[in-house]
């Protein structure tokens, strides 16, 4: 593992696990979809968090992160590009500052026990519970009601993959015994969906084989596109001038705020979510990146700047806290570097396994198969 | 596996693949539930068809049983008795005659790459589809119309696995390249769903992964109730008296003929499945002990014999065509032999490993996972 360590320590740190250190028996379980390189949103939200809890949890914490391709092909997907953008986005969590020698870091597709877990959590959970889920909804485009369920689904042509996903994330988290799951807020639906599925498990079972993970919300709980401050930064939105990646290049940060949308209201700079959402969301970014939470004492301090200086400053702070990160990028993601990549999948997935089949053995010996 | 060779060859055998040597790339998968030792109608309806599909394919045939654990869960199971079940059914697969050296016989749960199959093929199976088929309706005693299903679904408590394990079938076949399924009347609605993934798969992903399966209609197709001829044979009835056990012994096969429900019809005996189903149950299941299928010269032979006459000639022909298998069974299940069958699951575990990782790897290939 020792290429490997060029790649680690290189941004600043930080999280929210000081409470967790007394604590024994932590697991931590996180994942994030292979979309390519990540967002600011996707950083700010989930992967520096991610790194804080890494550098603040104590050595016996268990910490997984999950590259969780099996749920990206809940939508169409084409092979070539769905493998590059695994290797991009271990490439990121690396220069992020994850560190394999602290954490494992893989691949779900290639630890089976997910996937096996999945069936049999598929046997407790309600397809009523499923339903009432509201992702597969907004995916598909259709209301919430519940009254004509399969003649929705017919018209959406719903798959059953992306209806009982949220069973396989129920298993991913339940399989590595986790005890806290750093997420955004709008999985906690389907962390309350992970808890009553592995309580009636044991309850049907008879013995407290899965443990009931608690939600760690990130301080950063919505990062809002640039184009349009209703929406959430997002990988699948058509201009991409509405995220930043953390791989532009200052140029390419500095562009994208020039022409992010804020509004025409004249006097000082305010903190207004309401009638400044798109203002709002770049003060928030500018207090994320400096931890801080009191977004209308920062607002105050730059209240006499333009919008373009505003603007022009917060293009600054990014670019400036992404450098290390985009260096990192570039040395990991080298074709030379690629071996070392490869080894840091196989080593996760070594890891993760043993983990899963631990797990995977209690619950087979109780369900008798 | 020279001690398992005591368990073979010891029971007539037959059956209707002859049409098949020709062909090459032959892959027959089939699979049973684990309840416990299997019925007459288990074995006239399947499992003597599977013994003369291994008795008479071509050597190059792949052949695969399974014991599928996996679909038994889907109902609530007590863990020690399914395990026995298990232990159960492997010996009766061998008593009946099949050769761990000709074909596969494995259990479900000790292959990962069955649930991770299904995972994959969830992803391109229609949920309106899944809506269609009339299985888990009649497990749960709900109708067959489409308009209320979330309302009948949360009613009844219906459980995903139940609702999505066609999609795990659909895996379990295709993951060994199935090229024929012997399967009863009650699955052709699921091995049609079988091809439609594999189809909807192969289309998706351009490029013919999958193959599309034949059914093998077995010669009995139905096997009936003794207590209520409307029935089929079944391990869930509440009468144990409404089946014979491959196991019973001969006095236990009188007695449950004996009380075998028929008619008060006077006169000669007839087969008449609309009128006198008790009778014509108990001639179709002479006929097909002596491989015939023509089931009106077989009642027209024993005419002029009384009921309680034929029931006890009916009783003989089942008893002695049952003796040898359950003579087999005694042996095998002997505690001396555990060894011996733990090594034939382990054998079976390793060659269907084989032949699935080889699927699932091209499938992994084309998706991109």
């Amino acid at each position: 593992m020792k290429r490997t360590t060029k790649f680690l320590n290189s941004i600043p740190r930080g999280g929210q696990v000081q409470a967790h250190r007394s604590a024994s028996n932590i697991s931590v379980f996180s994942g994030i979809q292979p979309t390519g390189v990540p967002h600011l949103g996707n950083y700010l939200g989930a992967l520096r968090q991610w790194v804080g809890i890494q550098d603040n949890s104590p050595k016996s914490a268990r910490l997984t992160f999950c590259i969780v391709d099996l749920h990206a092909i809940t939508q169409p997907q084409e092979a070539e590009q769905l493998r590059k953008h695994k290797t991009e986005l271990m490439a990121t969590l690396l220069a992020v500052g994850l560190d394999p020698r602290k954490c494992t870091v893989f691949e779900q597709s290639r630890v089976p026990a997910h996937s096996e877990l999945m069936w049999i959590l598929s046997c407790v959970a309600p397809m009523a519970r499923l339903n009432r889920m509201t992702q597969w909804k907004s995916k598909l485009g259709v209301s919430s009601d519940q009254d004509s369920f399969m003649e929705k689904a017919t018209t959406a042509g719903l798959k059953l993959g992306l209806f009982s996903y949220p069973v396989l994330q129920a298993a991913d988290i339940l399989i590595h015994k986790t005890t806290h799951v750093p997420v955004g807020e709008d999985q906690a639906q389907h962390l309350e969906l992970t808890r009553e599925i592995a309580s009636s498990f044991n309850k049907t079972y008879k013995k407290d084989i899965l443990k009931l993970p608690i939600t760690l919300l990130s301080p950063a709980k919505r990062v809002m596109s640039l184009k349009d401050p209703t929406q959430k930064m997002s990988k699948s939105a058509a201009d991409p001038a509405s995220r930043i990646l953390l791989t532009d290049s200052p140029k390419e940060v500095h562009d994208k705020l020039r022409k992010a949308v804020t509004d025409s209201v004249q006097g000082p700079l305010t903190y207004d979510m309401q009638n400044r959402p798109g203002l709002s969301n770049l003060i928030e970014i500018l207090a994320h990146i400096r931890r801080r939470q009191d977004f209308g004492n920062v607002a105050k301090e730059f209240e006499d700047l333009s919008l373009k200086a505003f603007k022009d400053l917060v293009a600054d702070a990014i670019s400036e806290h992404l450098e290390p990160i985009r260096d990192e990028y570039e040395k990991i993601i080298k074709e030379s570097n690629r071996e070392v990549l490869r080894f840091v999948a196989s080593e996760g997935e070594r890891k993760a396994r043993e983990s899963a089949e631990e797990t995977l053995a209690e619950v087979k010996e109780v369900v008798g198969i």
